[in-house]
């Protein structure tokens, strides 16, 4: 932990963070709260600020052609820091990561940081994304009861064949020598990609509750599930969990649904 | 063009590049190729080996653990260098993109790279990966016939909803102060980004002839087009675009079924 501390305090920067993203959900806005919070990083959150939803919608307003050092975001999450405005989840964090002590030191090894981006895609790619098609599976901008049969068809592949195959990966992954134990996904110490592993972990398990207790009963996943606790119980993860600025799941990636979940 | 050939001299590594990606498909490993084709990089290419298969199918099995240094790829690409074995698409061109010349100079712009990944990001994912899902809305792993109705849903929202969102963002992107010029994404020189942008392009005309035609006369993406037209133009590009070495569209991510198109 010393190590980490200094090297954090040798990358710090001056400027604060600015986490643009919007209120009520936990959303895609959560893997970059979670670092911050685990680094004990200062940041605003527009999630909790009186005009935040302004600062989101004018962030990927069709009228916003960026400045002359940033493009335009496509999206939330965007973070503010200085002059930058850098926007993609998987690519705030590879910013974020050297500055928050979140990666292996590049200097020790120059490959670590490309490993933990590339578990990092993974985990949002289908453990986030696919589990947020599962109840938008034909048009993202329609209502769920609009695509509701298709959703029950989606979630049922996602159940039955994605989820075990995704989850089944990050076992071999924590199994594999390059895990230096399996305590944590990469290299014996926690990255960001544990960060991003765990709380896509507990998304899919509020979304699907049962079929996430039965995967859990099946032994097959065990290391998975124990890094889950692993993160969860982190010092200021917990401290983080247990505030208000923990928002409920609702509305967004991960939504429960009981049609969608095992029966 | 020689500050770019000197840089590129200076970071070059003396280990070979060994893509692993599926034959008879440009698909996601494309990216990796077109990279490294516009820097004139030698590599090899399991596309086009006798045992290429085989390392393509050894590399996301359930049974790949990776090694000391890397963790397993989840699928293809991957990238071999030396002893690092990098996987994910946007992540592979991350590492590569110093290397060969097709970032910003860190030195000079150390947020440059971060924006060409954002910008990389969001190509991948509304002209690559959601196309991909307009033939395979359901199941990723089911035949397309079994999932057409669905396909149709799909197609249509992606074509008059999702793809001019995406087109129109690149758009505002290229008429942005930070592309400096709007000849490129970003900088106003090349990066990586512009090939990828090039590409998904590419596969969505093939996919949508009759519906990129149409957007195309609309006169609102004109930059994107004439972005498309340039890249294209490019030396390296071009002779590689005419070699056998470009594979043909076929069952891949871009695929052409006429029902999937506009009428």
């Amino acid at each position: 932990m010393t190590t980490r501390a200094s090297k954090r305090q040798k990358t710090e920067q001056k400027d604060a963070y600015h986490l643009i993203y919007w209120p009520s959900i936990p959303g895609r806005g959560e893997h970059i709260r979670l670092a911050l919070e685990e680094a004990g990083a200062e940041y605003t959150d527009t999630a909790h600020q009186e005009d935040g939803m302004k600062a989101v919608t004018s962030l990927s307003s069709d009228h916003n052609k960026g400045d002359s050092t940033n493009p335009p975001a496509f999206a939330p999450p965007a973070l503010k820091h200085g002059e930058y405005t850098i926007s993609q989840t998987p690519n705030i964090l590879m910013y974020l990561g050297p500055q928050l002590g979140l990666v292996p030191d590049v200097s020790e090894d120059p490959v670590g940081i490309y490993h933990v981006n590339s578990l990092t895609l993974t985990a949002l790619d289908g453990l986030s994304n696919e589990p947020h098609d599962t109840h938008h599976p034909i048009a993202v901008m329609e209502y769920y009861e609009a695509q509701k049969e298709e959703a029950k068809k989606k979630a049922k592949d996602y159940r039955e064949s994605r989820l075990p195959k995704f989850l089944g990966y990050f076992e071999r992954v924590l199994s594999g020598d390059a895990s230096k134990g399996g305590e944590y996904l990469y290299g014996g110490q926690l990255t960001y990609a544990d960060l991003v592993l765990f709380q896509t972990v507990d998304g899919v398990s509020f979304a699907f509750p049962k079929c996430v207790e039965k995967l859990k009963g099946s032994g097959k996943y065990e290391k998975v599930f124990q890094h889950y606790e692993r993160v969860k119980g982190r010092e200021n993860i917990k401290a983080y969990l247990g505030s208000e600025r923990r928002q409920k799941y609702s509305m967004g990636i991960y939504r429960y649904y009981p049609e969608l979940d095992d029966e």
